[in-house]
């Protein structure tokens, strides 16, 4: 059943594990929820929840539909989530410093549990119990502790030596926040977020419309 | 030459504009770059940068290059990016707090001037200068102020709902970090970043890995 789950449904399935808690968390919970149900929570199509659920194996029951509980494991476990990960924060700037007390990360099971940054007048510093270090202690730290995933959040210039520094301390997988495209080895995992190609395809478009 | 330019393309516009700014700030400035070099910096292929510069008309000389500073004008007007944007934040809980506190967006040229939340204990304090006003009072700042772009940090649940609202409002563009996925008319631009999928993405392939 693993390893052959399409990128689509993983995605889908962080969605509906997000529905599914929301129900756990109801005062008066129900205990089944169908396929259709769930596509209207999460506004897919029946058939396409359906067929991503089928990757979980046999879990529903005809007409009754899933236990909520145990669709939620399942998918939690799927997704990696029955652990929790400590994650190393590197860039102790404004977007770095904002991901570090931002509370969901932690609730998702991803601990960020060091930042590193080369300004000295932040490392040694804590934000939130979280210890700044210099980033030249990272290959020491991350190998120390374990770490297998961490989040870029350095300006532009920097971003690619980070993440060869990184991927050299042992770390697998990268979530980058740094406007900047990398280059890495095909083992390592990586997925990039830039809010500012996103800010900017809207006022793009807006800019256009007035064209 | 507007209207036309295809999404690949104005992703790339946001890198290339990244890369010209940080050549502008260098102290021993040159004046020109030619799309060889343009590509080595952002990691594209000098073809893809040709033919993405060429959307913009006749701009550079062949041998020369492009002048860095013409360069720079000429794509920031493309992405809406000569005047700033005022932009609407709905939600004040800790994403909001960090995406209101970000100085990233203010130099983009993308300004929050105004955070919605429906928290009593939040409404009517400030961020950095920045009011938090009672959601009920969306539809008329927005108008007042002819706010156009809105960034969505309401929970799940409240997603849609504030989506409604804010197009109601006239918000004509919106920046979604709600984990919810939205429904808005065509006529309204959407652009979505959900870092929890990207993360679970993440422990997903970890996982998987070492089953």
């Amino acid at each position: 059943m693993k390893g052959s789950i399409p990128q689509g449904t993983i995605d889908r399935m962080t969605l509906y594990k997000r529905c599914l808690e929301n129900l756990l968390n109801e005062d008066n919970r129900r205990q089944c929820i169908t396929s259709s149900e769930l596509g209207k929570e999460t506004r897919f199509s029946p058939a396409t929840v359906r067929r991503d659920l089928s990757c979980l194996g046999q879990l529903g029951q005809r007409k009754v539909g899933y236990r909520i509980d145990e669709l939620y494991d399942t998918i939690n476990k799927i997704l990696g989530l029955d652990k929790a990960w400590e994650v190393a924060l590197v860039g102790a700037g404004n977007l770095g410093k904002a991901l570090a007390v931002y509370q969901g990360f932690k609730k998702l099971g991803f601990k960020v549990v060091v930042i590193f940054d080369n300004d000295k007048s932040k490392i040694g510093k804590s934000w939130k119990g979280i210890k700044i270090r210099d980033t030249r202690y990272m290959p020491e730290v991350i190998k120390r502790k374990k770490i297998k995933i961490a989040i870029i959040a350095v300006p532009f210039v920097a971003a690619q030596k980070t993440a060869d520094m990184l991927i050299k301390s042992g770390i697998k997988a990268i979530l980058n926040l740094a406007p900047s495209r990398l280059t890495v080895p095909d083992k390592i995992k990586l997925r990039s977020v830039d809010l500012a190609v996103k800010l900017e395809n809207l006022s793009y478009l807006l800019a256009r419309d007035k064209m």
